[in-house]
């Protein structure tokens, strides 16, 4: 993309954006459901959840506030909409489903938030933004899967609440290479910093 | 993306929605300052554009609500946030310049909406969804430019909003190739159809 | 308030809405906490109740989309924020208590849309928007308690989405006369037309 | 209302917010229209706009982020709906017209946000939560018209976003006594603190 790169160079995209002085973490639907091939997972996915892990174990060292997301659809299937008319098999992700279990290698502590999705975006439909509000929060680190659908969605709504928005490099992955490249791409360019738990820590 | 192709098919994405009964269309940016590329113009825009006054002649014949977007904000940047930190280049884009004068040749007929955004969907921070509710939308055909930006922001919560949503192929354009056929490829996949203006008119 | 009525009416206010062509039905917390005035209760609530009975047995014979609302905060108290700060009581509305079942005489039917809020308005961070989205809904009539309160923060946000609010007058009330009175007269003034059952009936 | 007022201090409602440690003030809909009888104005409206001269004084003084609302519909009404149809008059609230100017003894000053609006509340269809969260805004505090109107639809949503909400007391008016006084009742039940202006500065 050594083109493409250059226009957006010539026309002043990817300005740096830095962490601010409020961080939370947002852990976007790393659900069983989204390890497993067969259902939603594949690609790095796995190894997303991995670093995951270390993010994660540091926010809580810093008490940073940290939420989670499940898409839970009801029973009946009565809150369904575009995302499910597109993805049908969105559709088996119900309250008591395996699929939409968190991880047990992320599973939420006590006062962390859990947030009920129904579409991509953590911010749609949701409590997220009145939630960052209340704790000041000025800066929003973005964890999960997959990067090129509810960490894209999420990651658009964060920079347009004005929320610093950083990408965790070695925290999101996808179902597919190309996709995750394409997106992390995108977010760079116009929404987000990108940063490895590393860099993230350093600049915490 | 072949393998990437795959694994989307096997776990059952890129379901069709169809046009529904009430469609309107939304021109997403068209902007004098997104035909040059020494603002934020290039690649396939100029084409895009031509194939809109198709598609705006044929929504206008069939008295179709009809949307337009502006990149606005205000003279002094006290309306700026997360996406001028971003692009600093856009802050620019007041509401005089004639960087975000809609193209002349989509010029917005009189009762067409008009809409100043300051994000990247036209969704966010406008009046948007209430004037499709007025109108009892149901489809929502998105034209123009980025692909990879601001419809593809627009095209998640149409999506999110439960609207039937179509992506005009020969009306969306970017500054480079490689975002604009990536982020067709994600759209394709988890929020919209395709089709080109001679599917719509022939499915409308 | 005869004085405050003739200001209203010399200005141009209590303009007539009138039911539309796709109406939907919107019963917002009738929960069991509601019915007691050791709780949240007391004032007409129970007579509203039973003026819904009647409203939600037409309403599923007209196969309106029917949603049921629900306060329900996190057990640990997560979602908690402004609201609970200024009503530490509702903290006690998790999703097991039964003080937020909703009240058996109006058990929602499968199909039916039952949501959760941690705010007055159903609209606020809920799926409630999409939903009537999806279904092309043109208006909304509103039955529930308080009238004061989540009703009347549901209407706002019912007639700024436009849709044509209908507050249900034998199907809203308040653990107190006076702020009941007040609000109805708000409603009718800005947001929607007040009408009885019987009126409903006659013009659906 | 004692007997109202019973109620609701059994039931535990009206508890104390407090200022935060980052406020921001808005100043709702004080425009020409609303001054004059023969529009939209009355009552004690003139009474809240010299109240708020001072409360704008101060905050600049403290260098408060503040935003200024201003209704305003398209020339052509192409943006109207609900609000609009529920009060025709509305309709005249264009960008040049008089009405919609900000009294001049609370003209803006550079860098404060203006807010176009086309419905009660400041928050609908606007960047203002996302220009609060930019600020990291812990508290708003509220001053404008009409308190049973734009003030009340603001300071809910104020509340829905978890900010600490403040009703500033000497700077809400009404063109009718008897909803000022009804709204004010429910704002600090439910949503807010009432302070006066010197509660405000003895506090920030």
């Amino acid at each position: 993309m050594t083109s493409d790169l250059d226009i957006y160079e010539k026309q002043g995209f990817a300005g740096n954006i830095g962490m601010g002085t409020k961080p939370a973490l947002v852990i976007v639907d790393f659900l069983v459901g989204f390890t497993d091939p067969a259902h939603f997972g594949g690609g790095n996915i796995l190894a997303a959840i991995a670093g995951t892990e270390k993010l994660l174990a540091f926010a809580r060292a810093k008490t940073w506030p940290i939420a989670h997301t499940r898409v839970v659809y009801a029973d009946d299937g009565s809150d369904c909409g575009g995302f499910t008319r597109k993805v049908p098999a969105l559709r088996r992700l119900t309250e008591t489903s395996p699929l939409t279990q968190i991880v047990p290698q992320l599973t939420p502590a006590p006062g962390e938030l859990i947030l009920r999705k129904r579409n991509a975006s953590a911010f749609f439909g949701t409590e997220l933004v009145g939630w960052l509000a209340a704790r000041q929060v000025d800066t929003l680190v973005v964890a999960g899967c997959t990067t090129s659908g509810c960490v894209r969605a999420t990651v658009i709504d964060s920079c347009s609440h004005n929320f610093r928005t950083i990408v965790a490099l070695d925290c999101v992955g996808d179902r597919a290479q190309g996709p995750h490249e394409a997106n992390l791409f995108d977010m760079k360019q116009k929404y987000a910093d990108l940063m490895t738990n590393e860099e993230i820590e350093t600049n915490s």
